[in-house]
């Protein structure tokens, strides 16, 4: 669990992309991300207000966060002098980079001498159960791609946003690095050791109240090699009531794979519930969700509509228009009980 | 890669069962197995030469491999001091106890000082790749199974035999510590980091002859919520062009999952293939494989023969008959592309 709130550290982001985590923060979670922190050159800007270690620490942020790429893999001088004053002034340190706080001799030195921790946020910090396929109260929605990074993360936390608003009991639960740092936990899935996959996301997912949602961010695909046993690992360990499909229709081949068609919408629908009975027969497909950023308004409402056509199900763009329509396919999933009930 | 031939360390174990790795390298690789070193008290007896170290070097041994289970995980003064001695008289030391030789400093010092090697073979010691999914020359077998523990390894190393009996190209492929500790090299998958699984099953079934068989151990099940990520990362990685179906018909539910009911072959039958589909359209289920050890005589060929005739399918149990027919059914499998050459 990371502390928070959080002073964004920008660095000297070459431009507003490869500080999309930390954008991903200032986005999702506002209310943790009190100020940023640039050095010279840096060439993104999240508005918020930028602030030094003094000014953060009396504004009560507990933790520096590195929300952008760094080049090269390798912590350069002058943002390690930024992260040994941070640790100095008592700030922990939160980072999705490749190479690890934990292995920068110095700022574990430091961390140690000062009392503060380091949180690598790419490497699993908890011994996670092997999984034991119990039914656990709560509901669990999912979303599931016809490839990896078709919008799955984005679809999950704005499902959350939207479920929130109406006041609905609703937890975003982060799968990957760049949510873990949104929230400030969740489970680094692709870093679990193979027979502790399942079981992980059970316990990322535990016994909740009978009309709360985790809204369980989805890894991988089914249908791209490298990856579908992360997938499998989430659809039996979150043994989802309702599952979203994802899918980005430009793509031409399954991602890092040349060769490789992407499946149909059909075919994703049709193994993911096969897939997802096994530990919850009740488990239905509610909607599908779009990434038509390629696409112009006109194409891309021509394509929502044709899918929506075709399969049955409200699809929407979540970019575009929100996840509101997917929400109301959640209630709608509750309401024949609430009926029988009556 | 463990050098061979091997000494069987047997130690003080109780019961024959508990030398079981043991007796699987000396039934599947006589070949490794030079000799046994037992301790006073040892119930088990692989009917091999009893050897003290001095013995064992001078008829070639390489590796102590220690193919019996501990009792409450620990290694205990009388096992310490031969290992210690073994290190001492130039020998490696292989394991697949849950409690790492790398866990014990003396071992880890003396193996230091006299250069030599400890394997764990429950850990990974290699960097896995991610999977890239490109198409290998050679062919692949996978055996999965309605459950865990149904004898998918049995079955791989079964047939691995009758092919080099008839002088066939094939390999049994280790995924699980028993068959590393047999053949001396494979992928302990269950340890293998998530995101690597895939590739690490590509890894180990490179481009091979054309008239080359792999034949890839199983592992959990696709219907198992613990371990069916596992599968997956097996069935897309391994991209077999044949499979075979593994059961054993008296379990009552899922190995260790009470309330979680087997599936039907032919339920396994259809997920696999289109599972398989994804990375090799080709993939056939060629034949089943039964573990009868529960059923008599008469209920085993019973059950045999009633699945055979509902599946269309050769249904042997491997142990009691050989893996014979399943091999023909390999060969039949290459038989139309030789037609439509000739």
């Amino acid at each position: 669990m990371i502390r928070t709130p959080y002073l964004l550290f920008l660095g000297d982001a070459p431009d507003a992309l490869a500080a999309k985590v930390a954008q991903g923060i200032a986005d999702w979670r506002p209310e943790f991300a009190v100020g940023q922190f640039r050095l010279p050159g840096c060439k993104a800007d999240l508005g918020l207000p930028d602030m030094d270690l003094e000014t953060a620490k009396a504004a009560g942020v507990k933790t520096l966060v590195i929300g952008v790429a760094n080049r090269g893999g390798v912590i350069s001088p002058e943002w390690k002098h930024v992260l040994i004053d941070a640790l100095m002034a008592g700030f922990d340190i939160a980072s999705g980079l490749h190479n690890l706080l934990r292995d920068e001799p110095d700022l574990v030195a430091v961390a140690d001498a000062e009392g503060r921790t380091l949180h690598d946020v790419r490497v699993p910090d908890v011994e996670y159960p092997i999984a034991n396929g119990v039914k656990r109260t709560g509901k669990r929605c999912l979303a599931v791609g016809t490839d990896c990074s078709v919008g799955k993360m984005y679809t999950a936390i704005a499902m959350e946003a939207e479920m929130r608003k109406r006041e609905m009991k609703a937890t975003f639960r982060a799968t990957g690095q760049t949510g873990i740092l949104i929230t400030g936990n969740g489970v680094p899935l692709d870093a679990v050791i193979a027979d502790f996959m399942a079981g992980a996301v059970e316990w990322l997912t535990p016994d909740n109240d009978d009309d709360h949602w985790d809204l369980i961010e989805g890894q991988g695909s089914l249908f791209h090699a490298s990856y579908s046993g992360v997938t499998m690992a989430l659809i039996h360990g979150g043994a989802p009531d309702a599952l979203i499909l994802s899918h980005e229709p430009t793509r031409t081949h399954m991602r890092g794979l040349p060769g490789y068609d992407l499946p149909s919408l059909e075919a994703l629908r049709d193994l993911s519930l096969t897939l997802a009975h096994v530990v919850n027969p009740n488990c239905k497909v509610v909607g599908i969700s779009v990434n038509t950023k390629a696409l112009s308004d006109d194409e891309a409402n021509a394509y929502l509509a044709e899918v929506e056509d075709r399969m049955g199900l409200p699809t929407i763009d979540p970019f575009r228009q929100g996840a509101g329509r997917l929400v109301d396919a959640l209630v709608a999933l509750d309401e024949p009980s609430v009926l029988a009930a009556e």
